[in-house]
């Protein structure tokens, strides 16, 4: 098959949105008058970022949902995207499913695939997504205020427990030094579809346009992507680890740590992986005290639970308190650095 | 070197066009009031489409300049662009020209470096381009007419001249069965030139608008990417070889191939080259005849010398015609396709 044919087949769609899609040199699109372009990209690297024997489905899917998930840390409506894929072949049992995981995504999400690259090459997927946010009203990761309080949304953990499981099993090593507690297989399976199928947080992400004050997505961990916000916003956290205990998905495996002591080193362990596990996707995002019923309504319009775990410091660096209110160190809570190591 | 050290001392530049540049989850960018972005993605792939050797500042010029090239022939003015690379490591001392090499060709033409994405990975350079038009005005590969002159700009050749004589060096096979003329030292240092650093027709594309009635860039040949505009236009074209010949860059070349007789069986061969060589990055456009004189004066404004090579036909097909007006067949005239022969 070639190049041409492949794009016909799998990935030549109509963007009735957008003012020229696939086929000429450029794709053309018009933002409404008063939005924004929010642009995000992302690349995706076969035994880097997914096992090279991954669903091709799930893995579609994955591709542009971690991309939507900027878009929903900025607030953006989800408007267009292009795909540009290096693959060692052109095989059609893989294509076919891999347009089918991305394409239904897209289509639940509005946003048109208008054009893209192919290539041979060791198999690499790189999306970039557009976005529309009205002019001065994304949410950037610089706007925290000290007296904020901050949220997350959703579960973490998941996606790390299965990738976790999913090393071990395959005696790759292990993602973090997770205890081996026990998991059921119900916690298991949906564990592993966080890991596989992130939900991208865009209904929420564009319900708090207004209230939140900073957000980010958490692709590398609640405590580096926190420390983004952070950092742009010239500011600290403290967090209360018994509330960040509560964000732990799976719940046989919560409940099970959670009967341990307090201080006890699994315990540890576990709060380390909930504060530092990556792929959840979900949002950490900042607001002030008097808008706590705005935030909530947000939660409930958009139907994503959200947890106040802490609270924005005038001062910098991250404070995590236990049960008792006392400080914990927190030199153990590292994020994940793709280069990590490296030089 | 982390994967956010790397990013701010390589990738992270001021962006005074974009309302946000790198460091948030998305970038931001506002289009003039009237105007169309125009977008285009291109994916390098080590060995696939550059020597794993080649030249880091070579290759970040021409990693940029493919995209650029895009939206040249779009007519669209460079506005910003993404980032992403997969690197086996993060070695400064390839980043270091790499990122010189890309920047460069970035600020001379005004196009800024605005978000991406950085992983570890097989070398994979991934760069998404934006650009302004006014709307309505795009050159689309559409809008060709019956009776439309057809041109080239610049010459072509050359790089496939240089891909060839390196693939000699390396014993690694050839890209074209190009005839072993001699090629002088000053020729093979200008082809080189010209497939390691292409120059994007960017003002040539925007002085184009409104009098190209179609355009595309020319990246896997003369005969592929005009057969783009003829399948999008639903028309055909004829185009005169003698003048074909006269586009091919290395003049020493050329008139060593010239003083052989028409019909000659190195003469064909290198016609093929002219017609099939990929990566010139030159523009291939149609333009009423009546338009003539705006169409030159474009190409003086610009500074880029355009050469009209055949004319726009009702009747769908691709026909040459040799010096005496004779039709060539031209069955052996195939252009580059990333996965021919896969399938």
């Amino acid at each position: 098959m070639g190049e041409f044919d492949l794009i016909k087949r799998f990935f030549t769609r109509p963007t009735p949105r957008a003012v020229l899609g696939v086929g000429d040199d450029c794709a053309l699109l018009q933002p409404a008058p008063g939005m924004q372009l929010a642009i995000s990209c992302d690349m995706l690297v076969s035994g880097r970022h997914f096992f090279p024997d991954v669903d091709p489905r799930a893995l579609g899917h994955k591709a542009l949902a971690v991309n939507l998930s900027d878009l929903a840390a900025c607030g953006a409506s989800p408007l267009a995207f292009t795909l540009a894929l290096a693959l060692p072949e052109a095989d059609p049992a893989w294509l076919e499913p891999f347009s089918q995981g991305l394409l239904t995504l897209a289509d639940a999400q509005g946003c048109e695939l208008i054009g893209g690259d192919t290539t041979q090459g060791p198999l690499n997927i790189c999306i970039t997504v557009f976005g529309e946010v009205p002019a001065g009203l994304a949410l950037l990761r610089s706007g925290a205020q000290a007296g904020d309080d901050v949220y997350v949304s959703g579960t973490l953990g998941d996606a790390n427990l299965a990738l976790t499981h999913m090393m071990r099993e395959r005696q790759e090593g292990t993602a973090t030094a997770l205890p081996p507690l026990r998991l059921n297989a119900a916690d298991l399976a949906r564990a592993r579809q966080r890991l596989e199928q992130p939900t991208p947080r865009v209904a929420l992400g564009m319900a708090l346009r207004g209230i939140a004050t900073a957000a980010a997505d958490i692709s590398d961990g609640l405590l580096g992507d926190l420390g983004h916000i952070l950092e742009r916003s010239g500011k600290g956290a403290t967090l209360d680890t018994t509330r960040v205990f509560t964000l732990l998905g799976a719940h046989h495996y919560a409940m099970e740590a959670a009967t341990l002591l307090a201080g006890d080193a699994v315990r540890m362990q576990v709060l380390q992986h909930v504060l530092s596990g990556g792929d959840d996707y979900e949002l950490v995002f900042t607001a002030p005290p008097d808008r706590a019923a705005a935030v909530q309504a947000a939660a409930l319009a958009s139907g994503t639970p959200v947890t106040r775990v802490g609270r924005i410091d005038a001062e910098p660096g991250l404070r995590l308190l236990d049960g008792q209110g006392r400080l914990l160190s927190p030199h153990n809570f590292q994020s994940f650095d793709h280069f990590a190591g490296t030089a």
